[in-house]
């Protein structure tokens, strides 16, 4: 069944067109590394003139932000619907997909780090996702404790501060290729190491 | 009592110039953040030319790479002639001094994001450092459960790199100024869940 248009032609174009250049984008980085790769290469790669891609993108840094809009929607929809001990564990399994990514976990380590600068154009973006996902987290584990599927002395706001600063600091060490565990893993057991009844599976070796 | 001169009178000026140079650099990072800052303000900042600065650091990342080793040293040693348990208490203080230098830390974290590119200029020295630091605090933990002080079940390579991850996350969420908890109760609390008996004093709070 062909797609119905959208409500403006124009309006239609223009979403198709950044879609394509953040498809493009995601591919450039992915396989050159987020440092290496040029405009140009994505404009290449999109099959656009430069002046076409900085029309909707005017620097490299807003591009890799719509990569990252895009990869957290997707992210997102995985944990749709799920509550407590459920959410912990489609977290567990977006971290197992992005095990395999390395191009694009390189690529959110370096913007996550270089927004660190208050002037940086990421920097509010990178911020408010920083608060949204701990606070995600944070009820994820408040709903689990609430369900009884936590031991005791768990406090949540803090269970979800170490889940976030593991699975950056982790993604770290698996990109430079040191420790003799992999992150999921080591995951999973801070993960089991919470729960009344450990996560099936996932003894993490 | 005057200092005795170096072996060799040139060798001590390029030696103490490379000094001067590191410390304006240090100073410079810390104050404008490392993607802000230029060679040129790091020349003017150490009284040299351009070409004067460039002639012993090439690059920006070769400056920030001499700032990270002479800081490594500092770290180093605090810990040394201490074992086990002894360790992880210096651990915990050279972080409780990191949390109040967010200029360095952002250096760090940049620096360390950037350089998982396998052809970034840093990118061996990063990695051997995160293998000397893992392995370091392996060592430690080892110590520490030889002397009988970890609960039963703490596997010191995974410990060392959880140890690791969290420090590097932590920092980030303090850079971002995000989470309810500070990094260094944090990290305490990581540890004292790991002790029989809980350092005194890092209640965390």
């Amino acid at each position: 069944m062909p797609r119905s248009p959208g409500p403006r032609g124009e309006y239609a174009k223009t979403a198709k067109r950044r879609q394509e250049i953040v498809a493009a984008a995601f591919d450039v980085f992915a396989r050159h590394g987020y440092p290496n790769s040029t405009m140009s290469q994505i404009a290449k790669r999109a099959g656009m003139t430069m002046p076409g891609v900085t029309h909707h993108f005017p620097t490299k840094s807003a591009l890799v932000e719509a990569v990252l809009r895009e990869r957290d929607l997707d992210s997102q929809s995985h944990l749709e619907g799920r509550r407590g001990l459920s959410v912990l564990q489609g977290l567990m399994e977006n971290a197992d997909r992005d095990e395999h990514e390395d191009g694009l976990t390189q690529l959110f380590t370096i913007l996550a780090a270089e927004g660190t600068g208050k002037d940086h154009p990421a920097h509010a973006y990178l911020r408010h996702r920083y608060e949204l996902i701990l606070s995600a987290v944070q009820r994820a584990f408040e709903e689990a404790q609430a369900d009884g599927d936590l031991v005791s002395g768990v406090v949540p706001a803090e269970a979800a501060q170490v889940y976030a600063a593991l699975s950056d600091g982790l993604q770290l060490q698996h990109l430079y290729g040191v420790g003799q565990v992999s992150q999921t893993a080591l995951m999973r057991r801070f993960l089991d190491g919470m729960l009344v009844t450990p996560v099936e599976g996932v003894t993490g070796s």
